[in-house]
C-alpha cells in the first residue's frame, strides 16, 4: 500500500474531497486492483472487523460489490435488507444503526432513499466518540460518492494503469448526459471531475435538468467551480470534442410523473450511438453506472464494443477502490 | 474458557436451567466479552462447523446477532429466511429441518411464530440419534431464552464486569413492564430472575397481564416461585424501590385488537419516564429487549441517557451471550 | 482428489455426459464425502475464489447446498435473489451475469425458471474469452444436473460407499414417477441412467407424461436411449421389479391447470406406499429430489423409514457432489 496520510474517518460526500485524497483513493485502489489479478485474490487487511452493509433501499450491484470487496479485505459481513427487518417494527434509523453499532460493527455501508441519512448516522457515531465509519452508498439524490471514485479511477486507470492521479484529467472534456436532476451518481462526479480540473458538460432535456442546482452553484460556489461547469440542453454541444461520455440511468418511474414523452423520443434526442459518438474524439469513451436500460441511454451495440464502453472496467474498478476505501477508513482504528 | 460441566444439547428454555448452568452461561460470555475487546475480535472454535439461522420468522436484530457471534467463533453460517423459502411449497418444518441436518448442519438457531417448533425440531434430532443442536431465538409467545441470558449478563457485568454470577441478584427487586401477556422475553426473564433469588414484579394493564399465567405458576409451580413473584395492574407499586426495571416491545398490532385505548394513554399509564424512574432505587438502570417504539414503552431522551438506559449494553451483551450458547452446545461434539 | 482428466469447463446439461465424466464427478463427490466426515469439513482449495449464486428463481434448499458447498471448499460467497435486485430496474439476465463476472466471479451458479438461461450465459462468457464456469443449478422443464449427479452418487455409494462408479447400474431396474412432464430433475436423471446402462421405466398419469419428449426420444435419439426407456401411463408396470423408485416433486399449481382430478387421486394412483412396493425388489429404495408433499407424492411413513428412504441420503450426496462440481470446473483456473 502507498505510504499516504488519510485523516477522513467517514466518506459521505466528494464536496470536500482534496486532490491529495483523491490520489490517496487512486493509488490505495491500484494497489488492490493488482492483489485483484494475483490467484488468490484477498488479503488480511480487516481479519476480525465487522463490516454491515445497511441497505435501507434495494440494491444487488453495488450491495454485492462491498461485501466482496469485505470479503476480499478478510472482514466479516452482515447485511441488513429494509424488507425483512424491524424497520416495519417502528424502529428509527438512527436506532438501527446504534444497534449495528453495539453489536460490534466497525464500518457501515448505508442506502437510503432519503438523502442526509448516511451524514445524520455519521454524526450520531461522531456524538457518541465511537469509532465506526459510515461509507455513503447513495442516499436519495445527494450523493454517491463510491460510484464517482470508481469512475475516476476507471478514467484514470485508462490512461495510465500503475500511477493514477487526478491531474490526468486536467483539460480533459468530460460529458454528463441524462436524467441529471435526479442522479446521485451526477452530484459526486461533478464534484471529482471538477476537482480534476476537467471541462464538464451537462446535457440533459429541460425537465431533468436541475436548474436550482445550477443557479446554486453559479452563485454560491463559482470558486469551486471555477468557470468548468457548463449546462445544455441539447446533446450535441456536450459532445463536441468530448473524451469521456458519462450516460445516467433512466428510472423508468421518471415516464409516469410525466417528465419525458416516451423512452424512443428520449434515445433519439439523449441516446448515446455511434453515430453520435463521431461528434466527440476519436478516442472517446463511454461509462453507465448501471443498470443500463439497453437502447435508451445507450445503444445496445455500443453497450457491447470495448473500443468504446468502459462499464464493464467500471464495475471492476468498483470492487477495487471499495477495497480502497474500506481499507483506508478500517485500518486507522486500533 | 472456564472449566466447566456443561451437559445441555439445546437451549430451548429456561424453565429448568440449574443456578450452576446460568453462571456457566455468564462466565462464558465474560470470556468471549473480553475477546470482543481485542483488535480482532475473532476465536477459532467452531472452525469448519456450521450454524445454520432457520428464521421462519422475520428478524434483523437476533439474527444478526446469532451470525456474527457464529463468524467470531470462525463457524460458516446458513440464513434461511421463510419468505424466500420452500416453505411455500408445501414442506413441513421438521422436513426443512432435516434437510439442514442432512446437509451437515451443526447447530440450528430457530425462531418461529408457533410457541414448540424449536422444542418439536430438538426432539426430533434426538429421537433421530443425532449431535445436532438447537438453540431457541424466539418462539411464538413461549421463550426467548438468549435475550434472557443476555439480560441476566448485562446486569451481572454491570455489577462485576469480570466474575458475573446469579447470586448477585438475589434479593434485587426488579420491574417487568409492559405487554407480559404476549411476551417471550418476559416468559424466560421470569424464570432466570426467580432463579436468581430476585423479587420479579410484573406491571401491565389488565388486558396485557396474563392472568392464567399467574394462575398456573401459583397454583401448581408454587415451589419454584418461593414467593418471588408479584402482580401489579399499575405501574408504581413495580416500580417502588426498584432496581432494574424491564421494559417489554409493545406490539403495535395490539392496538388494532382493542386491547389498548392508545399508544398515548399506554405512554401516560406505563411508558418509563425520568420522573417515573423517581420512585425507583437511585442507581436503578431500565432495559428493553428492542426493537423500541420511543416515546411508547420509553421516553426518547431516557433511552439515550447513559446514566439509566442499558439498552446499548443489552446488544453489545446479546454476541458475547450467543458466543457462549453457541460454543457450550457446539464444542463438546467430535 | 483422484487423478483424473476433466475438460469440462460448465455444466449445464447431461445431454452428451461420457461414462468417464460421470466416474470423475463420482469418485471425486466421494472424496469430498470423506472430508465431510472429519471434525473440520473444510479444505482450502477454492480459497480467494468467488461463487456467486444467482438465483433468479427463489429457492432455499439447491441454493444453501451449492452455498455450503463453496464454503467448505473455502471460496467467498455471493448471493443473488431476484426479488432484491436490480431485475426490477430492466437489467437484462446477460447484463447481470456480465456485472459478477467483471466483479470477479470465478464460477456462477443459475437457477432460472426459463429453460436455455444457464447456457446462453456460459456461451456468452466463452465468446468473451473469460475463465468463468457456470453451473445449471436448474432451468425451467430443461435440467437439474447437480440433482441428478447427486441422485447417481446416492445409489452408487449405496452399492459401495468407497467406489463409486455408473457401470453400477447396469440391467437395474429404475422407476421415475410422477408428473414427468415439468420436471427438470427427471429429464437430468434419464440421461445419466440411460448412460449407466440401467432399465428406466416412465410412469405418469397421461397429463403429466411429455408425450412429444417420448417422441422425439423414440423417433431422433434411438441410438442413445438404446432400448432402454420404457413409458407407462400406470404405475404397477414401472414397479413391478424395480430396484430403485425415484419420486417427483408435484408442483401443487398443477392442480389450477386442471391436469390433475385431486391430490387424494393422485396419491392412490401414483402415490408410493409401502403396500405398493411390495411389487419392486425386496430391496427397493426410493429417492425424492424434495422438498416433499407429504402423503401424496409418498406416504408420510414410507419417507420416515431409512430402511426404504434415501430422502436424507440425497441432502447429504448434494453437499458432496456440489463440492465436487465445484472443485473440478473451479480448479482448473490459474
Amino acid at each position: 500500500m502507498p505510504t499516504t496520510t488519510w485523516n477522513r474517518h467517514h466518506v459521505i460526500s466528494l464536496a470536500d474531497f482534496t486532490p491529495a485524497e483523491y490520489n490517496t483513493v487512486l493509488q490505495t485502489a491500484a494497489s488492490f486492483q493488482e492483489v485483484l489479478s494475483r490467484r488468490t485474490k484477498k488479503v488480511p487487511t480487516l481479519q476480525g472487523q465487522v463490516v454491515a452493509n445497511l441497505f435501507f433501499e434495494p440494491s444487488t450491484r453495488t450491495r454485492s460489490s462491498f461485501e466482496l470487496a469485505a470479503k476480499r479485505l478478510s472482514a466479516d459481513t452482515l447485511n441488513f435488507a429494509a424488507s425483512t427487518s424491524s424497520m416495519t417494527k417502528g424502529e428509527t434509523i438512527l436506532d438501527t444503526a446504534k444497534t449495528y453499532l453495539a453489536m460490534g460493527t466497525d464500518i457501515m455501508v448505508i442506502r437510503h432513499k432519503e438523502a442526509g441519512v448516511p451524514n445524520a448516522i455519521a454524526q450520531e457515531m461522531d456524538r457518541l466518540g465511537v469509532r465506526v465509519s459510515v461509507l455513503n452508498a447513495g442516499d436519495g439524490q445527494h450523493e454517491h460518492p463510491s460510484q464517482a471514485l470508481l469512475d475516476l479511477f476507471t478514467i484514470c486507470t485508462l490512461i495510465d494503469r500503475d500511477r493514477p492521479n487526478i491531474e490526468m484529467l486536467a483539460g480533459k472534456k468530460i460529458a454528463i448526459v441524462g436524467d441529471i436532476l435526479h442522479s446521485r451518481v451526477a452530484r459526486s462526479n461533478i464534484w471529482s471531475l471538477i476537482a480534476s480540473g476537467a471541462q464538464v458538460h451537462l446535457a440533459a432535456p429541460p425537465t431533468l435538468l436541475p436548474k436550482l442546482f445550477a443557479e446554486y452553484i453559479y452563485s454560491e460556489k463559482t470558486d469551486i467551480l471555477n468557470g468548468q461547469l457548463f449546462l445544455h440542453w441539447q446533446l450535441e454541444p456536450a459532445l463536441q470534442d468530448a473524451d469521456f461520455v458519462m450516460t445516467l440511468r433512466l428510472q423508468k418511474e421518471r415516464m409516469t410523473a410525466h417528465l419525458l414523452p416516451s423512452l424512443r423520443e428520449y434515445h433519439q434526442l439523449f441516446g448515446i450511438t455511434r453515430q453520435k459518438l463521431q461528434l466527440c474524439n476519436s478516442n472517446v469513451k463511454v461509462l453507465h453506472p448501471g443498470p443500463v436500460n439497453r437502447g435508451v441511454e445507450i445503444s445496445s451495440d455500443l453497450m457491447d464494443d470495448p473500443e468504446f464502453s468502459l462499464i464493464q472496467s467500471q464495475v471492476t474498478s468498483g470492487v477495487a477502490v471499495r477495497m480502497a476505501l474500506l481499507y483506508l477508513i478500517g485500518s486507522g482504528k486500533t
